[in-house]
């Protein structure tokens, strides 16, 4: 076996999946005061978010969580590995984030990988529509799936043992699986070699969460999941704007 | 390896498994009245649960969960998996809530799959039958049984690199298994790729707990079970009505 | 691979293995009248277990757990999975559970195979020896060990494919070990299919707790474990029968 | 596959390995009276200990953990099951042991297996340095090493079906590398099957720390390890004389 | 199958990685004096630890984590075992550590292995060059990664059976990709082989943070990683000097 050449990737916006469950019973401990003025910290700091999102300088949405795994999950982009650092640590010390408790987190970096041919002579990293994807405005749409994800590296079944134009078949087989579901799947590829315990994540937003568990589950037969993808935790969740929160904190 | 042709599923309601652990300590610390105004809280979200399975909007059912891992187990569905999140935040907001710890959840959807034949020119999605099956009323029994499991890709044990009249052949052998349980258990089997960490989630049903451990073993020799067959967690437990919460909470 | 003709099971007595914490720091801040009152009400409830035992419907005992997985386990066996909840939440209701901290619990049944041939004509369940082996008052011996285990079903490695008379001579080989043990080693199989996270509890008991080690070691060289064994977490412990409990939690 | 030959054991002493962690935190919020009398009694407790090594009843080492995982490994050996359950209950009733948390335990025997040619017509377990084996006192040397192992069962590396000949040449060769380290580390192999998680505890002490790593490295490339060795947590440690208790706990 | 050649290791400085998370709720709650008083005494002790780099007596850096899994990251090294450890317990006592948890810490060395041909006649541990590398002054770069990892033994893909030669010509592969990233990022190995629970700790340093991805993305397709590798959780992290430490804890 000799080593398989690795592919090239373009690398955007660095992103944090931060998932935190709220204990409900000491928010419901302090004042009425004390909860207003933690909600009105928290709007001050999403609307410095917004404000980043407007100057295309980040992006960032907030999902409520399905389930006992979380309550919250906010997924931030920002330009360095410093920024998000500082918006992470930044809500820590809220009033509010002492309220809620870490769930779950995941590291990563937007990705866009160089597998499909380009136009000749032209560096696609150079390319408007590839800075749009390397540093994209998240979707605010009504639902959202997040999962971590590697390819496998066993016996037969090792996706890095594969060559090029077979990994780069597989991924494009794949890819016609997830064109059927264009506009009704958004999906966001961030990658995570040497920043979490996974190789990548997978963000998916849909109209209809349904779309969701059908996406899944028709690429699952596809060769490259069916063969190479193991699969971290799956959270589930609905968006929450900020005009809502007051009413999904309300107690 | 072509990629094995995926199935078609129809899916139905959404499904929280929520499994609850009391601290029986604080719960006996607070007066009789607080413990008393909190089960009366709980019978009035009981009872608003009530109306919706009655509406035929939704169906839910509690049991009581034996052994350490949980002591309440809460099954309940709901058309979208915006109610369902509604109504876990409306149950976490509780007063009740303050004295439970969350153990386990699971989040899913009721699914049908279309590996067998149906009636020629007949969506099999518009049968009323089709439709009771996929918005069902929960049952009531004595005994209820809940797992999440996966179908296993490893090596030459790939479900997802089988092609389809193999599948469509292993599950119904596995069928027949089932089949002769009719009338002694009642299965619900709910999807969750994309939703939550396995693949599905099934929800047994008994009248006699021993048949519970009988289906399983039995089934676990059919070549799906033995072959493809991956488990999680199994939860078992018997029904509270809401008649019988207030001595379950006596204390 | 044809279906492998599953084996039927004679099902006795529920039960549940509780294993268990005893936080001595808040033990120790009590006074000594509560902590008097907390055993009294414990040794009232162990009267209440000991004359169901005398009545012979049910049976349990109780050890000191050695190591940091648990303080004390109790095994108890009941005739319905509704008694056997009963007993849980009664206990969990005491003085002195809120001493203590769940550390493992295990629900199973007590279990006997169908393998081997049986005399003609005689349903083996109706005999008197079967019934006192499916719903036995448990030895009070003076060690302890319990652990959860699975066959394998990997590869070639798969229990529930071989076929039903390959099985039965793996057994009876297991079980030639085991006689070797009689009147040293007590041993007491559960089935947990649909009930619990593993498909079988085993319990031993011993006089000399060398035997315990002895036993498992020597049955691992057994095909039956070295090919097809999946074990969990063991537990080891010396019994503690109700005239040393007041030492055991002297302060 | 015939039923591979089982090995017989000698077995000696009972042994725990106890890890803890301190809550510096709370220790540092009690008066230094209260902390100078929890070390006292502490103390008591050690020179108990110490009666009964001199009396060659027991022995002990005491050492401190480097890193998260624990702050003390206390590893003791005791004749009987019994007498260790003894011990642990006595230190976890102590006032020190309210500001340690359990970090980790493991319960074995001391072992020594029967693979090797003995003088005929000699029972080795009669012999003076067997005993001394079996029974021993513990190295107060300046390190220790603490990990459990099991030996492989899967697929062609199945240690249990291997023939008791290849077995034996396998850890003769083995020994050929812990014997080029004589005199800068000692070994002690403790048995668990029905006691613990693991198959093994194997405790090594050495005069400089950089030998445990070099003797666990060259082992690993020794067959019965690199094919048939499974590994859990390793924990070091630097040893602590009870005459550096004191200022171990200073704060 | 024979046992294959060990290598031979130069091992230098011992080395902790030591995790922590802030508890900001607990730390918002002493009053400004109390915290600036934690915070001179942090500071007080890694001047000390400055002064013990300055002398060539040990190295340290402090990162700030991304991400759920931790907020602080130390990097300690020093001669001995002993020192490590008195380190360790000296950051414990100090009223910081009250508002930090443990997150994750790894025990390892500096380990540089004999792989590579050297001057003859010359023992390659007394040359400078190699001391320099043994006892390392850590780089104090912007970014951090660091991840634990073994090296595969299961069947065919048995690092453990590799004869030398296989497996020197396989890591000098992998050095001609590390080679490529030299001066964008520095790569420490420290060896924790009875030390702690993975073989290898693999610490990176880079100016930036996406060199950290695609060197591990790069070497994933090695043979000796896509074989051989097994990797265990990964942490990312912002260089934290002294004199940001007082804004980062500013609540």
């Amino acid at each position: 076996m000799a080593a398989a050449e690795a592919v090239e990737t373009m690398d955007g916006w660095y992103c944090l999946h931060d998932l935190r469950s709220i204990d409900w019973t000491s928010w419901k401990m302090i004042s009425s005061e004390e909860r207003q003025a933690a909600i009105d910290e928290l709007h001050a700091l999403l609307d410095e978010w917004d404000s980043v999102e407007e100057a295309k300088e980040g992006s960032h949405v907030v999902y409520t969580v399905v389930g006992q795994k979380a309550d919250i999950m906010m997924m931030i982009l920002r330009p360095t590995m410093d920024e998000l650092n500082q918006v992470e640590t930044a809500f820590n010390k809220t009033k509010f984030a002492e309220f809620l408790q870490p769930s779950y987190s995941y590291v990563s970096v937007v990705e866009l990988s160089k597998y499909f041919p380009q136009k000749k002579d032209v560096d696609p990293e150079t390319l408007p529509e590839t800075q749009a994807r390397l540093k994209p405005i998240l979707p605010k749409w009504d639902y959202i799936s997040f999962y971590p994800m590697d390819k496998r590296r066993t016996g037969e079944e090792n996706w890095y043992a594969l060559d090029f134009k077979n990994r780069a078949k597989l991924l494009y087989e794949h890819s016609k699986t997830g064109r059927k579901y264009a506009g009704r799947i958004k999906q966001i590829i961030t990658g995570s070699f040497g920043f979490d315990d996974w190789e990548w994540g997978v963000t998916l937003f849909a109209h209809d969460a349904i779309e969701l568990k059908r996406i899944v589950y028709e690429m699952r037969f596809d060769e490259v999941s069916a063969k190479y993808g193991e699969f971290g935790e799956f959270f589930v969740g609905n968006h929450l704007p900020n005009e809502k929160i007051a009413a999904f904190l309300q107690v």
